[in-house]
């Protein structure tokens, strides 16, 4: 394993070049565009770490995985779909558009800006700090890492250009679908895709949700089995921006995707993986992150289909 | 002229029953449905006035044209039609779709909220007080009464209501089109919205407007003659939501309505008409007030075409 | 008035190398994008006529105009009005996506290619060739010439490469707006915007429309005044493609332009013009012929507002 | 098996009455809107029929699967994918808003209308015959029986009924991304959606896509393995239209549906399965169908996630 993840990564390097880093807030252009790491976490408590694997990165949109995970433990499944949809989208990861054409201006899934606003609101939690307190303790717990924390200059240069999110919120307060305070809602959302973390700690989140739910380190239920379901079938049909169905073709299992570079891959019942590759496509997605995904999926015989 | 406006008034007077007051903010819906006035405003200073030309009434949207007109003459045609399009919309007034799927994430015109939110950014004054004081004054001015003020408890209930404005304006500020404070400025468009006036109020502001920018009772120049050529070309293409069309077909002359209910209309170097009917049909316009309009235009044949 | 059309032919014959030719359909870039030529045809029968006034085009979207005409005149108002709207549309003049999203499925107006698919589908005669002859004899009288006619490669043209309009017709009949055959209806159509004509052909026309339907030439009422009336309102509003809003600003009277590069304008009471400029600006309209307009309705203060 | 599949057909036939019959084409509205049948086939060529499994039914969009499959075996991935995306639509299966919003035109996914017709047109044969003759032919491979064909009603009633579907081909068309003569075309797809079967011919259709493309019947590969993965990822994100994602969470393994009431579903390297229930919900897939899916999932631990 550690010698054919050496081998991908080294391959794939190449690939670093042609992406250009994510320059919708100015702190994430200061990332290395040429990192390419990985973490591999089997449920037999094997680490593989190869590449760039010590760059740190802010998790961006993976936060939104364990967001939707403390709302429907917070609130149940019935409350948080009854605010949010579990189908794909055609638009971009910020579009407003749907909100307006649907009847029940619900957004369509958990995992486009305005689906994870929404379920922010609904975290466990009166005020921004107890709700981003809330999802950063179960993000801790799910990588068996205390020091996991926040970076705060991409936190505060989140929030100062965070004006189209901004937008966005106020829209689902204005159709009363986010019922809490706006101005809250959303720094607890900037804090939590501010969060900063390494490819290990990525890979045992995604290795916790691959085993339903239960530490493969201290065999605990950290997140109920159900849960896992559920994020698992949205990271399969949502998880890539709009190229989760181009995903599902070619690599074949859930990830989730972040602009910061990172995206976060469950093979249930075998591995969580995690990569880092701050070069982004169109889509926002990892260059050669999806494409080290593409040969280790090949290789190994990962896709679920 | 009095007789035809009585017996217009009284014909119509049915019409008020087959609209509805606009609830969109819980104030409106304190209006008397079934009131019905207007005011004929003629270049020779003549006054006519009928039915509950009494009548108090928040202008709205009707505030719209006076933002402009504060635009236009502060920062110039170019600068102004650089930030907000001359062109009518399909959509509704306070759509956000055109502003994402534009190549520019211009607002279409200065009528739609999204428009007048931006106008109300280029109006002169570098806070919320200075920029709503600077447009009532001119609306004073125009309609030669320096009593005219905000309703507090509309302004209050607008303020409170207005997150659907509040996601428009945050996201302009996203796309770069609102440089100012987006809190500043919706306060001043808020209360804007909410200053009350009566129909001779706003038949006079209309006839200034008609008449090349010229006060008819003391000819003095108000507003620019090429401002007012602006102002009447917008409102023949964009002055009434998305029932324009029909009404330049039905009635034929420049206007603009509020959903407080009233259309301030312009018949070019003849008049200026101000109705109010606050009942309003499904595009937000004056039931009654539309049928009124319709009436006079036969009758005195003020249709342009 | 000639040395007059003379000097703003003359100054802005540079504006023809500012667009570009029509290429959606080969026969269109066979024209000259420099030809610019203009005619004034006044109510007293003067005509006058300055630069490439001899260049023949073909009207394309001009027909439009005519094709409402017979259409209210054979059908009335209010069918007519029952299946396409008079609302200006912010999309594309060939777009489909408002006849989706609008509850009714109607074209929002007779001058996007929709609204006038389902005008020709409306114009007396119960197959293509009937249609077709309806609106040329129309055109034929208004324009005092019987030898206008269509232009055959234009024809083939068109038809060959119209599936984008075929497709708009289709959709209209599933959503039961054309009631009468497809094929039969778009054969009409695509003769119809082949007519070829002059720009004298055109401002005589334009005089018809502005004279209240009277012919200035016999006194004849070709047309019923309140259809004329019908068209100039939505010429003003519509006329122009996307820029019609712009158009009534800059210009201020009621004009139709088709992508062969003409544009027919109205001057209520006064008279009927029509420039011709191959090269086309963004908009569809020609670079030129605005420019014409603009500098004419100035120079003669010919702005409605 | 036999009797859990007995149980679960009994228990949801009380959701028949929930759902309505499609009535976009007269034909489909004779059909037994309470009729609820299943097929179950194994690897090891174990059969399991329960309920009306005899009720035949027009598969529609079910087609649309084998018409993916025979177009990447006659074209190629690169080929098709260069005409069809693979991306979910949140838009509904009939619309054409998004290929005239994406920059490419290309339909979304295979699984749309638009995107069924280009893959129909990239099927082999040069004709409408025998384009359908491919496709009919390779449904009787899969399904193991020579005797599968149209219902000629049904197919009128389609032709006669489908112009927004032709729209949307007149509009590909217009793109560029068919090539091939549109009434061609048509012909050949309204009579791949009219092909009549029973659950058995169906769910054997599915235990070769699931088994890898070898039929367990002859052990031949009829299908090539990566063909089927596609199938398989795309069926996963766009099988069951808008509600593919929803279908993912509670039940979770690959699937198309037809209007027709059938539910063609793969559990990889474990089985096929086929449900008719010709009551359909808002989304346009059978009521009950998904109800017995559910369970059989639940009961079975089918879920892949």
């Amino acid at each position: 394993m550690q010698i054919l993840l050496n081998d991908i990564i080294k391959d794939n390097k190449v690939h670093t070049k042609k992406g250009e880093l994510a320059d919708y807030i100015p702190e994430l252009t200061k990332a290395n565009p040429n990192a390419l790491g990985i973490c591999v976490y089997d449920l037999e408590n094997n680490v593989y770490l190869a590449g760039d694997f010590n760059t740190k990165f802010t998790i961006q949109s993976v936060s939104k995985v364990i967001i939707l995970t403390c709302a429907l433990m917070d609130k149940g499944r019935e409350i948080v779909f009854s605010k949010v949809g579990t189908e794909p989208s055609a638009d971009p990861f910020n579009s407003i558009i749907k909100l307006e054409t649907r009847h029940s201006h619900k957004p369509l899934n958990p995992f486009i800006n305005a689906g994870a606003i929404v379920c922010t609101s609904l975290v466990n939690g009166n005020n921004a700090n107890k709700k981003f307190r809330r999802v950063l303790d179960m993000i801790r717990i799910m990588a068996d890492n205390p020091n996991i924390d926040i970076n705060y200059h991409v936190f505060q240069s989140e929030k100062l250009t965070g004006n189209t999110n901004r937008a966005i919120a106020y829209y689902l307060k204005g159709a009363n679908i986010i019922e809490e305070d706006v101005e809250d809602v959303l720094d607890a959302y900037f804090k939590l895709c501010s969060i900063e973390a390494t490819v290990e700690d990525v890979a045992k989140m995604a290795a916790v949700i691959g085993n339903k739910g239960i530490s493969p380190w201290s065999n605990e239920e950290i997140v109920p089995p159900n849960v896992c379901k559920v994020l698992m079938a949205i990271m399969m049909t949502c998880g890539l921006y709009n190229a989760s169905g181009e995903f599902a073709v070619n690599v074949g299992f859930p990830a989730k995707s972040g602009v910061g570079g990172c995206i976060m891959s469950v093979v249930p019942n075998k591995m969580g993986i995690a990569v880092i590759g701050p070069a982004l496509d169109d889509n926002g997605n990892s260059v050669a992150g999806l494409k080290v995904l593409e040969s280790l999926s090949q290789k190994l015989e990962l896709s679920m289909f």
